[in-house]
């Protein structure tokens, strides 16, 4: 660990746990959530970028009122499942930032998506662009397409200016309304501080993909990126549209990688410790099925306890988190409740039906995660 | 990979998949299931040990009744919840297999759970003892449990035979029943082929704090073991139950590990292949919160697709999985369904809220996965 990564972990808040809580659980703290969602959406104000929040990472109709209650333009989702559950609730501004491939079950699905919301698909190939066409022929105009575009993370999207090209050409033959570009700038998660240079070269993969589409003579208006870590990065030039999740709830890895600041972890997972049988070590009734096993190189351990720093989350089971005390260091006593910081909080929060709504270490109540398991 | 493992790798048989799949979804063959459940059960009936199989894995009232129609003795739990989950559908001989913190909300669950059920409980210290003790003081009768012991583990329970009698002759002070001792043998996770040797030891680490325990005047009529690589080897001299799990389903990482035989992988992620647009490359739409992060160091990948063994599942995102194909190898085409193996199954199935059952490819129904999310 760096320096400048050691002295943010180091000044990793506390949280104010409520009283009473049955552990395991997610706990929320509104008061962070909303200081989060003005902080990005007041920068990218500032700059003129739109922001669509991904709500991948928390599913809960709540959490994206929240976000566009301080202006978010509309919501990103991943899944036709987490853009029902939205579209269900109301929301209907939606962006499907996924390579769809609209056939069978799927098909109707995404028809019936198209007839209800206002629907932006994403899409990588001519083949991928004829089944969105067919899916929703004759039916609520032709649907929204942007074509995306590999900005280095090589996941998804067109290598480069030319395919881009062929692929919104082939998009408008089929029926479908090409509106732009987008990408998602993954490879800053590689390493810490990698997010304004990964910013700055999608920025400039999605700029030569919509330059080149207009010149075939297709109109662009949306170019937009995506990831918490690219999001200032990126907010730059010709993109005019962020698509960040991972800042509203903010979580251990995102401290470290720089790219939220140490008072921006809004969500934990409390935890009992139940066993303190082996020395040197306390378990946690927090494991691999409620923090996941995700784990970038560049953290230690499995989730960050803020009132322990020194201690270390060093495996995980199921239903069992055990937690090394190096020598001289405080540790947590048996029965006791510790604030768990995960590492990566997107699947964490797919792992519970609720969370608990605080604010200041006072319940507001427990909250669905509504989008839970909607996973396709 | 050893020769061994290879060998057995390469062994694993493409599943026949249901036609009309909406994916992801989990696809679970019962033919597999059964055979896998008499295995298991035929054995350790020769050896006339108990088989108390662990819920955990599958989280199925219907797959439990599988293993309790095979003749299993009752089954083990890995929490509150699934205890709650299968009492609720009648099953009521359960073992809930953890040190359990019997504090708040908690105690009020196990005073419940213990008036309805046949329950017996962990513990691995004094003061668990004293609170288990205090939650049930006066309701059905005094609570009957197991002492804990680590066999090599050093995750929960108490480290050698004196510590053991410690804890057993505290719970006998404070009004349990103290009917014997458990272990989880899960350090033979560690590498393939340990199975045997960490079950040998942990039968003797049992066997040894059986000894003690009774040398202080308590009875103890259960030595418990667990996990399913260490099933057969602990399933000698002093321990009379064995409690596995992941036998049943299967997975890539126990056919590796030499636990399970190449053909016993029950349950399947169907997944569709939805962009090719990097050369050398497929994706998935089954990522990190649907296949887990969960890898072993000994296996390659985040999951094993038998049909085109050659391929590796190498990185995953939440919806996306991203399938290397090396040159000169066949690789599926886009929008192709494909089954790929889960590494692990057990947080696996805790994603999904049902399974699709099927017998050779039939389709039988959806059936839910009971206690899916009841991690506390």
């Amino acid at each position: 660990m760096t320096t400048q990564q050691a002295s943010d972990v180091a000044r990793i808040p506390v949280p104010r746990l409520p009283a009473g809580l049955e552990t395991p659980c997610l706990v929320v703290d509104l008061d962070i959530v909303e200081r989060n969602a003005r902080r990005l959406q007041e920068e990218l104000n500032r700059r003129g970028v739109s922001l669509r929040p991904h709500v991948k990472t928390h599913k809960s109709v709540a959490l994206a009122r929240v976000q566009l209650d301080a202006g978010a333009a509309g919501l990103t989702v991943g899944t036709l499942g987490e853009a029902e559950v939205m579209a269900e609730a109301g929301l209907d501004d939606l962006f499907l930032a996924y390579p769809v491939w609209a056939e069978g079950p799927r098909a109707a699905r995404l028809r019936a998506l198209h007839e209800k919301v206002g629907l932006r698909v994403g899409v990588d190939s001519v083949a991928g662009a004829e089944r969105l066409a067919a899916a929703t022929a004759g039916s609520g105009g032709p649907l929204r397409v942007l074509v995306e575009v590999d900005p280095g993370l090589h996941r998804t999207g067109v290598a480069g200016p030319q395919e881009a090209v062929e692929v919104a050409t082939a998009a408008m033959r089929v029926g479908l309304d090409v509106r732009g570009v987008f990408s998602h700038g993954g490879h800053s998660y590689a390493a810490p501080h990698l997010g304004a240079t990964a910013g700055a070269e999608e920025a400039r993969a999605l700029g030569a993909a919509a330059d080149a589409i207009r010149d075939a003579g297709i109109g662009v208006d949306v170019v937009s990126a995506g990831s918490t870590p690219t999001a200032l990065g990126a907010a730059i030039g010709p993109v005019n549209e962020i698509r960040a999740g991972t800042y509203l709830l903010g979580d251990y890895q995102q401290v470290v990688l720089g790219a939220i600041p140490p008072d921006g972890i809004a969500l934990h997972v409390a935890a009992t410790i139940v066993s303190t049988a082996v020395p040197g070590q306390v378990v946690l009734d927090t494991g691999a099925k409620t923090l996941t096993k995700d784990r970038a190189p560049y953290v230690e351990g499995y989730g960050h306890i803020p009132a322990y720093p020194e201690a270390i989350l060093d495996r995980v089971n199921d239903y069992h988190g055990m937690v090394r005390i190096p020598a001289g260091t405080p540790a947590p006593r048996l029965g006791e409740i510790v604030a768990v910081a995960p590492n990566h909080v997107c699947p964490v929060v797919d792992l519970f039906d609720t969370f608990v709504a605080a604010r200041g270490g006072e319940v507001l109540g427990r909250w669905p995660v509504d989008a839970r398991g909607r996973s396709g």
